[in-house]
């Protein structure tokens, strides 16, 4: 199964030291080796990078460890193929633009029998259950918030904690979603978070024998939240998530959580409104 | 003002050659230092890299003429900032799904006062009038033709002629697009073309003093159409597109041409049905 990491800050952060050892599981000391990718949001926009190739010796891999990208917010991804082929269109993060953002998304699981009604208006471009879930989540999003301007984290995350634990419903579905403004991540079988703020640490990471002074690499105000499918660095204290639990990230800090208390029933929505609010413990 | 490049071919193609002559005037031979990109479109899925710094000697600018993406339809543009400010979201190529194929679009122009209506199915990141008139057409295009499965260029090609005539109403509207079936090219001012194929030459780079043995580099059966604002080879009989003209590329053959031989007339078709073909001479 593939692995995800994402990084949240409250400044525009490097994620190179991360990325070294994140990627290296991509074909040294892991098997995930089926292409990997990574998207950096820059308010509303995002720079994206995806590969068929090995993470841990692909050229534009080694780029990237190499060439230091700025941005608040930060989605990767290296893939061992599950469902669909090993190709381009396959790799994530996938990336979409919805009301004038670019959201991305990397998904560590598999879905089964995955097959919503799709309306159009998101469409996979590979033939991944993935990429078929995130399609679906943004057109069931659009469907709900017709208006132009975009609605707030504070708004659509209630949304996309009841379309996670419906699609939920199919299978494994540990993501990461950003549009830039916010990172919902949800868990469902293996995903970690860590804090890092002042006092910063010396960080060592597992899978390479590299250590990197945070304090030195960082200022006494920045903050940041790490998410990954396991630790990346050995001497943080990286928590699991629940099962079934959402939790959003802003500007470096948790700013909402939802995780069911039990199995959530399906309650028809007015438009705009959260349904499964009432099932779950925010 | 822009420049772009682009290139349809019948067989996966490497550009490094002729994107070393291009980007150098993105800051050395050329004023267009404000961003640039490429996309490579490898089946419905596209590679996708932009960047806000200068073409000519950006690190990702270097990644690319040094590591050969080889793709059957290539974009790529340098930017001189007219509208929007320099920033990642306004660089060029902007990319959309639609029907499930990525769609990319590199814009040479200026358009005044172009604000048409917009339906939010596709909305900007920046604030170009580039990106703009992109998510118009897609929006036009998603619009006219509701089923699911895409029509191909033959049906597009009269209706992307038609949204062209229109949208040059407001400016100066050279263009290429393309959803790696077909690439479509609108010369407006300025956009030249030539094609590739054996007996291959040796083509010398106008803006470096750089050969390439095109037929050490092909294979017979390799055929090729190069698509710029300016020749980007000295000894190739690059030829201008007539004003209004727009031609659609499969396979480095050009399959279709349209130019207005009057001032087109706007006539509101039924959906579906191209309706400004009778003022274009195909």
């Amino acid at each position: 199964m593939c692995q995800l990491f994402a990084l949240n800050s409250n400044a525009p952060t490097e994620v190179t030291f991360a990325f070294t050892g994140f990627s290296a599981r991509g074909g040294a000391t892991g098997e995930h080796a089926d292409g990997f990718g990574l998207a950096f949001h820059d308010g509303a926009a995002c720079r994206h990078f995806v590969d068929d190739g090995r993470a841990s010796d692909a050229a534009l891999a080694c780029f990237l460890r190499q060439h230091a990208i700025r941005a608040r917010t930060v989605l990767a991804h290296i893939r061992k193929a599950t469902q669909g082929s090993v190709q381009l269109s396959n790799c994530h993060p996938f990336v979409r633009e919805w009301q004038g953002r670019h959201w991305s998304f990397c998904h560590n699981g598999d879905l089964k029998d995955f097959h919503p009604r799709m309306n159009g208006s998101h469409l996979p471009v590979g033939d991944t259950d993935s990429e078929r879930a995130f399609c679906f989540m943004l057109q069931e999003l659009r469907r709900r918030f017709r208006r132009r301007v975009a609605p707030g984290w504070q708004v659509l995350a209630p949304v996309v904690a009841e379309l996670a634990a419906d699609i939920s419903r199919h299978g494994v579905f540990n993501f990461v979603l950003s549009d830039g403004q916010a990172m919902y991540a949800h868990g469902a079988t293996r995903l970690h978070a860590v804090q890092r703020k002042h006092p910063f640490a010396t960080a060592h990471l597992v899978d390479r024998d590299l250590a990197l002074d945070l304090g030195a690499a960082n200022g006494p105000h920045d903050r940041m939240v790490l998410v990954a499918t396991e630790p990346l660095t050995r001497n943080e204290p990286w928590a699991p998530f629940a099962e079934g639990e959402l939790r959003v990230f802003v500007d470096g800090e948790q700013v909402w959580q939802a995780a069911p208390k039990r199995l959530p029933v399906r309650v028809e929505s007015a438009r705009g409104a959260p349904a499964i609010a009432s099932v779950l413990a925010a």
